[in-house]
């Protein structure tokens, strides 16, 4: 039987998994960061991730739902403040959806979540159960793949900016915004797993949580993939680009 | 406003979907049935859908629980025994297992799940969770895929019988069940469906359950495709297929 790790092997056992299951290693976002995809797969990217975005406040108020103590549930709070905002316009969803503005989609399409892939809508379905069914450990762990945040998007946006004629500064906002919530967000979560996993059994859930969610964003982007990329046959009711519109 | 449909026309409605929704459709099922798959691809498929049947009595038991009619319950319980058997080794999961076997498969590798895609993990709890959770009519609508499953599992057994040497038709011994008890169970959730959606509202939920189940089977062979045919890249921690053996 392994030993109890201590927080600083268990933080490394972590960031080992993040290394070889984090969505950075994922081939989609190699097209995506270096300017290999056309306008309508950066699109239909950004018309299913926005499934995702529109989730995060749900699973972070699931998360919330189970927190006994006020000056935790003060810390958590914080999170859906940033995806939600505090009045209309404002706050990361509504960032993404400057983003899918300036890629010219569909407000309307895009919020009603018609043309979403099936496996992104199962993908984020399944992060918002784990989080109501799992323990508070679990919950909080799974949401450490924000450790792994600030490298992709650092990439992201250079490498967006860089290749893409129709992507602006303006448009990636929700990522620089993210480049500061995601590390304290990241820092406090891995504390609270380092402190509160003190067993070899709640190790390994804690493990196993973060797993799995490397498994909700990497299976995004395998249907992402199949559908816009290779061999690009997309679900019959899913996204469909149109032909580039002459720039606004 | 339309008006309510009538039962004959709600067929049809639901048999257009099936013709454009229904797995039969995924280009990965045409490399399956054209023998255009290697041995460990075709390891790979049936390993992930083992997680699929494996679920099948989780579902049917799901919906036997919202049954209050007796008659019903007789009728739907049948499911159950079709797929766990009598006793060990018989029903369409020893059945499935016989295919893994046959296929040169460990047995606790796919009974574990722990090779599994996060695609395939995802779209099977996505399935148990709409049964659950929605109306005994749309869950058992959810059972509909079955109406197109005779002609895909005909043209399954006889490509696979034809184009892989590594095939028996004892392996396939699970299809040639299903030809009797699909249709048979199919017959009987089309008539519930045709009889109990009878305002527009509910024939809307009922297309819609059997599009969303529709999106179950297809964004499996998404990502069994992306994973193992093309570009070929598997979640770090699916499934591997060893160089196929010496036949024995």
């Amino acid at each position: 039987m392994t030993a109890v790790l201590s927080p600083e092997q268990l933080e490394a056992e972590l960031r080992a998994i993040g290394a070889r299951l984090y969505h950075d290693q994922h081939p989609f976002h190699a097209l995506l960061h270096s300017g290999r995809l056309e306008r309508g797969q950066v699109q239909a990217w950004a018309l299913n991730r926005y499934e995702y975005q529109r989730c995060i406040p749900l699973k972070d108020a699931a998360i919330l739902a189970r927190m006994d103590d006020p000056a935790l549930r003060r810390i958590w709070r914080q999170r859906i403040v940033d995806h939600d905002g505090s009045a209309d316009g404002e706050g990361g969803i509504a960032r993404w959806l400057h983003l899918t503005d300036a890629l010219g989609l569909d407000r309307d399409l895009v919020q009603s979540g018609r043309a979403l892939l099936p496996g992104t809508r199962f993908a984020v379905q399944a992060y918002l159960q784990f989080v109501r069914e799992k323990s508070l450990l679990e919950a909080i762990a799974s949401s450490l793949t924000e450790l792994f945040a600030p490298g992709i998007i650092g990439r992201r946006v250079a490498g967006m900016l860089q290749h893409y004629d129709f992507v602006s500064r303006e448009a990636l906002a929700y990522f620089e915004h993210r480049l500061h919530e995601a590390p304290r967000d990241s820092d406090f979560a891995l504390d609270y797993v380092k402190r509160h996993a003190d067993t070899l059994e709640k190790q390994q859930l804690v493990q196993d949580a973060l797993r799995f969610k490397c498994g909700v964003l990497w299976s995004q982007l395998d249907a992402l993939h199949f559908a816009y990329v290779q061999p690009g046959v997309a679900w019959p009711e899913a996204f469909v680009a149109r032909p580039a519109q002459a720039a606004a």
